[in-house]
C-alpha cells in the first residue's frame, strides 16, 4: 500500500525529540524521506487552527503531518492517528501485511492497541512532571510531583512494563512459531508497535535511569528491554546520525537524581 | 462494510457509564445488537492477561471488544482502536464512507483525530480527581484535585471546547454546502467524532454543572452545545431508556459544589 505519489512533512517543536520521535522512527526504520517544519512562529500558525490553510479538522497540537498529494496538502494530527495512517504505508504492519478482511482489521486493532498503550505510559511518564497544571512550570509543582513519580515507580510503570513483557513473552496471533526467536509484540516482524514501545523505555531509561536499571539488572521485564535493544540496533544508523535528537536535559534534570 | 457474521460483546465494568459509554453510544446510534459483559470476576481475568483465552494483544484495562466470527472469538482493547474498528461496520463514518482511496484515508484520520482529542479532554476531566495517583482515591488528594480543577477550567477547558466549536463553525472537508444547517463535525452527517464529543459534553455537564451551565448561558462554545442537543435527540431513545447508566455520583460529589 506504500504510495509514491504521496510526500510528507512533519510538523513538529524544534530540537527535541518529543512526540514528533514516534513519527520520525517509522519513516527512518522505512527509509522513507520526508520533510520537517519546525519554525516555531509556522507551528503556532498551524495549531491556533486561523492559518487560512484549509484544515479539516482542527489541530489540538504537533505533532502535524502533511501529506501531499498532486497539488492538495492534507493535514492530520493526534499522534496514534498518524501513526494509524502511516503504518500501512510504511509497511510497518509486519505479519499483519499478508492477513485480508477482518483477520487483518483485527491484526491491525491489536498492533495500534499496544501503541496506544505505550503512548499512555508515554503520558503518565510525562505527567510525573505536571500533576496538577500542564499549563504551568515543573518547578511550581515540585511537591506533587515528588508524590506523582513515587507513586509512578510503585504502581503503574511495573503494571505497563508487566502488559509488554507479557506480549512478548507468548507467540502473538501473527507469529511464525518457527520464527520466534525474533519475537516482537505482535507476530515475529517489527510493526509499528515495536517502535513506539522502544521510544517510550527508551525514554524512560533517560527520564529514570536509576529505576529502570535496577530493573533491568534484576532481570525484570527482560524482553521488554532486549526489545529495546534490539530496536536500537535495526534503527543505529539513525540513532548515530545528527538527525536524532537529544532528549531535554532541563525538564528532567531536577528528579533525575532520586529516580 | 457492515458485516452481518461478526457478533460483538462489550466487556466493561457494571453500573457506570464510563469509557464503555464511548462504544455503546456507536451500536446505539447505529441499531446493531451487541452483547455486555459486566461480571467483574471475568472482567479481572481478562485483563490479568492470564486467562488462557487465546488473547494475540495483552488488555491495559476495559473496554475490551469481542468480535464473533464463525468459531472464533477476537478481542481489541483501548477505546480510541476500537472505535476506529467499529466507524467502518457501523456505517459512523458519515460523508467520508463516500470516499475513496486516499481522500477515504485521510477522511477516516481526521474523524479519529477528533474522537482523540476527545478522549483527551475526557482523560483531563477525570485527571482533575487523581492529579497525584491514579491508584488512590480522591479524597487522597482533595487539596492538589482543586489546584488542578481550577487550572483545568481556566486553561483546558476553554482550548478543548474552542477546538470543536472551530470544528463546527466551518464547513468540514466533506460538507455538503447545501446541507450546511445540519453541520456536523466532520462534514454534514453524523459520524463517531459527534458521538465521542456529546459523551464528553454531556459527562462534563454532570462533573462539572456550574462551569459548563455558565458558559451555555453565556452563548459560548454555542455550536458545541447546539451540537449536544442534537445529538441527544438522535440518541433519544437510547437516553430515554434503562440501558443508558447513570453517572457515578460520588465520583463527583465533593466537587461538583463548587464547580
Amino acid at each position: 500500500m506504500s504510495n509514491n505519489k504521496e510526500e510528507y512533512t512533519l510538523f513538529y517543536w524544534p530540537k527535541i525529540p518529543g512526540r514528533g520521535e514516534f513519527v520520525r522512527l517509522c519513516f527512518e526504520l522505512a527509509s522513507v524521506p520526508f520533510d520537517q517544519v519546525n519554525e516555531v512562529p509556522q507551528l503556532v500558525k498551524l495549531i491556533s487552527n486561523k492559518s487560512g490553510l484549509h484544515i479539516a479538522a482542527p489541530h489540538f497540537a504537533v505533532p502535524v503531518l502533511g501529506i501531499r498529494s498532486g497539488d492538495r496538502m492534507h493535514y492530520i494530527s493526534q499522534t496514534p492517528v498518524i501513526l494509524t495512517f502511516l503504518a500501512p504505508r510504511l509497511g510497518l504492519l509486519g505479519d499483519a501485511e499478508k492477513l485480508q478482511g477482518l483477520e487483518r482489521d483485527v491484526a491491525v486493532a491489536q498492533i495500534h492497541q499496544l501503541c496506544a498503550t505505550a503512548l499512555d505510559l508515554n503520558n503518565e511518564t510525562h505527567d510525573t512532571h505536571h500533576p496538577v497544571s500542564v499549563s504551568s512550570y515543573y518547578e511550581d509543582q515540585i511537591q506533587e510531583s515528588k508524590r506523582r513519580a513515587a507513586d509512578f515507580k510503585q504502581n503503574r510503570l511495573p503494571k505497563f512494563l508487566g502488559l509488554f513483557q507479557v506480549a512478548l513473552s507468548k507467540d502473538g496471533a501473527g507469529a511464525d512459531k518457527k520464527s520466534a526467536a525474533k519475537r516482537r509484540l505482535w507476530g515475529s516482524k517489527t510493526t509499528v508497535a515495536d517502535l513506539t514501545v522502544f521510544q517510550v523505555v527508551d525514554g524512560l531509561l533517560f527520564a529514570f535511569p536509576k529505576c529502570m536499571n535496577k530493573l533491568r539488572q534484576r532481570g525484570e521485564y527482560k524482553c521488554v528491554f532486549d526489545l529495546h535493544q534490539d530496536i536500537k540496533g535495526e534503527l543505529k544508523s539513525y540513532l548515530d546520525s545528527d538527525r536524532r535528537k537529544t532528549y531535554f536535559q532541563w525538564c528532567f534534570q531536577a528528579l533525575s537524581r532520586t529516580r
